[in-house]
């Protein structure tokens, strides 16, 4: 099996999990999370998203937040869109960079973005037109790309064709998600593997989702076919917004655990994500679906700061 | 990366997962869940422990529980024991097998059951002694090989001194126990690679745990190397005794969902599985630690079992 010796990942936590919500989070609560992610040595965080804040309200207060947040240096503050209006307002509130999204699933697309798998990819041509000139980075992903809830199996060829539109487009900075968490490591090796054959130029990331406990098991596949990027949320928050199911993506800390024991370098400390979850499980009230902030880490059991009675 | 065809499931959760709770489950419904669970194609069923009641109260009535289950041709109904009073009396309860566990760290070994780990080889050789004339098969495991929250890191040797102890009794079934949760998927492979190497004539067992959400990948790692039988609980019952962290064994449906998933037959249907967990689940009023509990399988969403709303 490849073990890479060092791996980027991408806290969606502020924006994939926080929109789940349904209580309002105080933007001085985000800011605070946000602040402390970036402490931790996450290179890169999707702080938020500009979008119709009557769809999301969760994310009416996109602005105040980009103005709010400590910038540390070395660290890219991303914001999902998902047209040219939202890419000038995540541009305006000074972003590093916008991410876009297009579903594998002509429903799941619809559904979740009101428009058409054409519209979207129309929309997405708009904003790298716009963004292009102006040195903005551009990230794609194809969501929805391991099986759809309406649709049923999503076909490979689907993902492959959504990438490769994106390539050419002259994008290079690829995400496939596992919106649904039916992704298995097989799945994961084959698709990936195929995608990185047929698009070298292409760095591809693994959004991971462990809705069937299969998150970690599929980042380890994904390192195994070579890919380095791996997006997760603090305390595994987010879920399915078209879907009943709750639980959602990989807990940031899980996956850092997972990088630690296995000598993986993140550059993240475990710890801080775990401080930022635990405040976050605190204003929401409920245990967050997070293996490594109920049982703690290895070192924690050995040192005692998680004790055996 | 070696995926087998075929996987053998031993269902731990009537001894390994019950013993963790504190109310008493009535012997009806340990009953009824055993019945439900041979129902499911599982071949293998830890159903109770013949121990001091005093200690282990939740098992006082592993003899009724012996009694009332319907016998299922072809499933091996095993339970463990500590001595060889509590063979002898697994024995006369109609047990196909008895399990013994040590551990391979002295101190957990000492506060887990009152022994040292020479005192429990010596208990083990008796048992053997008592039990190879008569037939019954003796099941042995090393419990606590991944690390220890009394002792730290467990070194390999000693993992491997004690299943070399379990071979020179002429015990073949030997099971490795990652008792904390701290296996990772490098380790796995190491430790139970070299001991397939060492121990070619020995077939080998992992004892799954989630602590840190990494027992289905622990898995993976081990079927790499060979292994083909692994232990789970259905709804994720389970935990560590001796210390706080609640979260345990991998759940039974979890781990059937990988290998539908994949591709790796298991005879088991898991829909069943969530059956009786749901059933335990409703008796002990909170959620169990499943992901396909909660979740549901790909097949359940696709038909509309579990709704996209």
């Amino acid at each position: 099996m490849n073990v890479p010796t060092r791996v980027t990942l991408v806290e969606v936590g502020p924006r994939d999990g926080f929109q789940m919500e349904r209580e309002f989070i105080p933007t001085d609560l985000k800011v605070e999370i946000i602040d402390l992610l970036s402490s931790s040595g996450v290179p890169a965080i999707e702080a938020t998203s500009f979008v119709n804040p009557k769809v999301i309200p969760q994310m009416a207060d996109s602005d105040a937040v980009m103005q709010r947040i400590r910038r540390r240096p070395g660290v890219r503050y991303c914001a999902l869109i998902l047209n040219v209006k939202g890419a000038q307002r995540a541009i305006a509130a000074g972003v590093d960079a916008v991410r876009f999204v297009v579903c594998a699933s002509e429903t799941y697309n619809q559904k979740n973005m009101n428009m058409s798998v054409a519209q979207s990819l129309a929309a997405l041509r708009e904003v790298v037109a716009m963004c292009a000139p102006i040195g903005i980075h551009v990230e794609p992903a194809v969501s929805v790309a391991f099986g759809c809830p309406f649709e049923g199996e999503v076909p490979e060829a689907r993902v492959i064709a959504l990438a490769e539109a994106y390539a050419a487009l002259g994008l290079r900075d690829i995400c496939i998600a596992d919106t649904v968490g039916l992704a298995n490591p097989r799945t994961v090796r084959r698709l990936l593997g195929e995608l990185r054959a047929r698009l070298p130029d292409c760095a591809f990331a693994l959004h991971l989702h462990d809705t069937r406990g299969l998150g970690l098991a599929n980042a380890l596949a994904a390192m195994d076919v070579g890919v380095t990027t791996f997006e997760s949320s603090l305390g595994g928050l987010g879920g399915c917004p078209t879907t009943k199911v709750s639980t959602g993506n990989v807990s940031t800390e899980d996956l850092v655990n997972l990088c630690d024991e296995m000598g993986i370098e993140t550059g993240v400390d475990v710890e801080i994500i775990c401080e930022a979850s635990r405040r976050m499980q605190e204003f929401l009230g409920r245990p967050l679906p997070s293996h490594v902030l109920a049982a703690g880490t290895r070192r924690m059991l050995f040192t005692g700061v998680s004790q055996p009675c």
